[in-house]
């Protein structure tokens, strides 16, 4: 028996002594039955009043010594997508579902440097639940936020042993708006000296959504990457770019103008170019996600030719979809244990998100965070448009001359072993004599909006370099 | 015995009664030796005084009637890059060098459409030279273009089953230059009735250096790549950009400000990262082209998680040079019969071209040319910086602008099988009451500087489109 073994035995038995109130996962339906690793799954009551129930997926680091790591709390954005289907199952957790409907290992799955805790935010989202209807209705960023400190407190009631674990907080997209929300109420709970302290050293977003002005407008980067003509790029900057078009959404609905411009965006990017992932292929998978099975040698060739320069899976999604909604599946993971009167989603909850929430510029906060002292990286796979990278290095550069921060490292490409991962640029100061990064900004080469799913080595080399608060690898020159 | 092995003896027959001075090649050390294919190679003298004498390798197209199908002349650029390395064995011809030195089918060969010639052009390239030494230096654009009209027709007497077969000329990069100003002098030639007529149809070009204004302007492209930073990109706006860098480059020498601004870029954009396509990774391969193998098992599988997003070979182009610096592969070629005092290679031969030729702006003859009824593609691979699709797209719609021709085809996907191929939009007007394409211009997505070379399954599809005069498919709305 080896030590992962007789460590996951012992862990259970602390649970049932009560020293451990977290719902021991015995096995995933379809895991390899040689890779051990010790998971729980379940709920945390956020609100008793009314129900509220976050769940979680919380994945013990690969290691002998795990409770020496860090434990890293992974949340998705939307506002109201699933850290579950994307971060765990698709993007850095140990498995993936494959064809077969059988998990396979993820060989850069980052519970090799940390203990890693997925969690269904808000409530709403995936697995995770209000009992009282009102709550569905106009949720917003301050809540989500409120909730998830509640959360990680509790959290940390039932992991005693994680307590005083260095803790991290990672996610993308909207998170951009969630984790650094969620770190300035860390920082001010953390003053109350009769608090037990949350122990948040740093914090990392991908492709975030930070403010409505800067983030969002994609026109010169799609028009860079061949997705729309000049006379519509030129549209985009003079009748109505991303920005005002997100901001009539959120209010009153659109204009003509921009209505007619983002017809035409969509028209010439189309609905086969994912906004998330510019070269990404589409899923020739049937739903069933029997992909190229029953259609012989010659298709499965013709499949892997039209494969473009895709690293990530097109179908993989669809099979996390499948997966997610066995009941088996379910019962493994202590899940759904109300019986929700919905499906699992990847994003499509019932939840009614303040959509003026997105008007919410968190920039600021960014800075007044540094200020405090948290480390931030704000990280971005180069073939999104969504949030593109050229947007969020605008804000790291602002950020930085605002606070008059130096450059530590220069904007330069960053090395995943032998290749080139990316480029990068990391900004601090002095303190107590010594340089100290307060702000790391990185691109991921290739890398879709979802970094991990994309890019899986790249992104474990990121994630090792943030939570050691090291620079990205760089060639010797 | 099929058709085409009757069909080789029965040239090899007629080639020895003299109605064909083509030199067959038997076979290529290495080649499959179940598949079939009329080969020929060997040298054309484009003038008899110097000894100047250009290389050609001419594949018949895999088809038992070859003879009806068109001719396509290939032409790489440079200036002074090889169309035997590149085009052939690199880019769209039937075979590659594998990992072991033998030869692989490349299963998206253009010679399933067309007969392709490709030709070493001018002296100096790979295996073309003169046999004075004078016609190394100062070789410029006009003396590329007569010495190519020469080899047409010379060549053309020597296949006269090709005499009047649709002629198509299709090349990349610095053939921006070459290819219009050899179809000027085509179509001046043809107005000579008692000339044999060369049945130019229509002349295509991948990311094509046309002019020195446009073409090269690389920095917002780099800029929304991520592989420069916002003060980089501002200095190139201000201080000096890809244009003023290479006109300083071609008349005395790089100004103190230019060359400070392109070490920057450099240095950003970094030597492993090829400006010709942002996303090849670097080949880990040993010189003796063993990729992975003395490296075991473990060194493969990090190898190919290395390799990001691209389907480009790295390492393809190494086994290539190896392979045609062979005695026995150039004695099949018929090739370096002259004993040339250097090796083949892929550019750095021993030609001198007039930098100035750098300042010809080949765009209003390309204009000229559509004016004359020849139909006109223009592609680009849009992971290419060299000539970023985003300027080249700028020129054709420029042409567009100023030849009033209306849109027949908006911007749009089109699409390879299933797969979005890329981006494109057709230019052109009425005649004889039907509306006929004079200008196509096409994106291929994750496609580099070479298009077939990442992209052969697009770019085959492109070829084919382009040599029926179709438009580009497009999903059915």
């Amino acid at each position: 028996m080896d030590s992962w073994s007789l460590g996951t035995i012992l862990v259970s038995w602390l649970c049932l002594l009560q020293w451990c109130n977290g719902e021991l996962i015995e096995s995933l339906p379809g895991q390899p039955s040689d890779y051990v690793v010790t998971q729980y799954s379940g709920y945390i009551v956020t609100n008793e009043k009314h129900g509220r129930s976050l769940f979680y997926y919380f994945i013990e680091a690969a290691s002998a010594n795990h409770t020496s790591l860090p434990v890293t709390m992974w949340l998705n954005g939307g506002p109201g997508c699933s850290s579950l289907g994307f971060g765990a199952f698709m993007e850095n957790g140990p498995f993936q579902v494959g064809e077969d409907g059988l998990l396979v290992l993820n060989h850069h799955s980052w519970n090799l440097e940390s203990n890693m805790l997925y969690v269904e935010s808000p409530i709403g989202v995936g697995f995770s639940y209000s009992n009282t209807d009102e709550d569905y209705i106009d949720w917003n960023d301050t809540k989500t936020a409120n909730d998830n400190l509640v959360f990680i407190t509790k959290w940390l009631e039932e992991f005693p042993l994680y307590k005083d674990a260095p803790f991290f907080l990672v996610g993308e997209s909207y998170a951009g708006h969630y984790i650094p929300q969620l770190a300035e109420l860390i920082l001010k709970y953390n003053k109350d000296p009769n608090a037990t302290q949350i122990n948040l050293k740093a914090i990392a977003i991908g492709n975030p959504l930070l403010d409505i002005d800067i983030s969002v407008l994609a026109g010169d980067y799609l028009w860079a990457h061949g997705a729309i003509s000049d006379k519509t790029l030129m549209l985009e900057k003079t009748v109505c770019n991303d920005s005002t078009f997100l901001r009539e959404y959120a209010k009153s609905g659109w204009s003509q103008g921009c209505n007619d411009v983002f017809n035409r965006v969509q028209d010439e990017v189309s609905l086969d170019v994912p906004f998330d992932d510019m070269l990404l292929p589409k899923c020739m998978s049937t739903p069933s996600s029997q992909q190229f099975k029953s259609q012989g040698l010659h298709a499965k060739a013709h499949a892997s030719i039209d494969r473009i320069r895709a690293l990530g899976d097109p179908c993989l999604q669809s099979r996390i979809f499948t997966y997610l909604n066995r009941r088996d599946v379910q019962i493994a993971l202590h899940a759904n244990t109300t019986d929700l009167p919905y499906r699992w989603d990847f994003c499509q909850g019932p939840l009614v998100y303040q959509e003026q929430n997105l008007e919410i510029d968190v920039i600021p906060l960014i800075s007044d965070l540094i200020k405090a002292g948290l480390p931030i990286w704000l990280y971005s796979g180069d073939q999104d448009s969504k949030i593109p990278l050229t947007q969020t290095r605008i804000i790291a550069n602002n950020i930085a001359d605002d606070l008059k921060l130096t450059t530590l490292t220069d904007y330069r490409t960053w090395h995943n072993g032998k290749q080139v991962g990316g480029w990068s640029q990391s900004f601090g100061g002095l303190k107590d004599g010594k340089n100290v990064t307060y702000l790391t900004y990185a691109t991921v080469r290739g890398a879709a909006h979802e970094v991990p799913f994309t890019s899986p080595s790249q992104a474990l080399t990121l994630f090792r370099c943030f939570l050691n608060g090291s620079p990205l690898p760089r060639p010797k020159s």
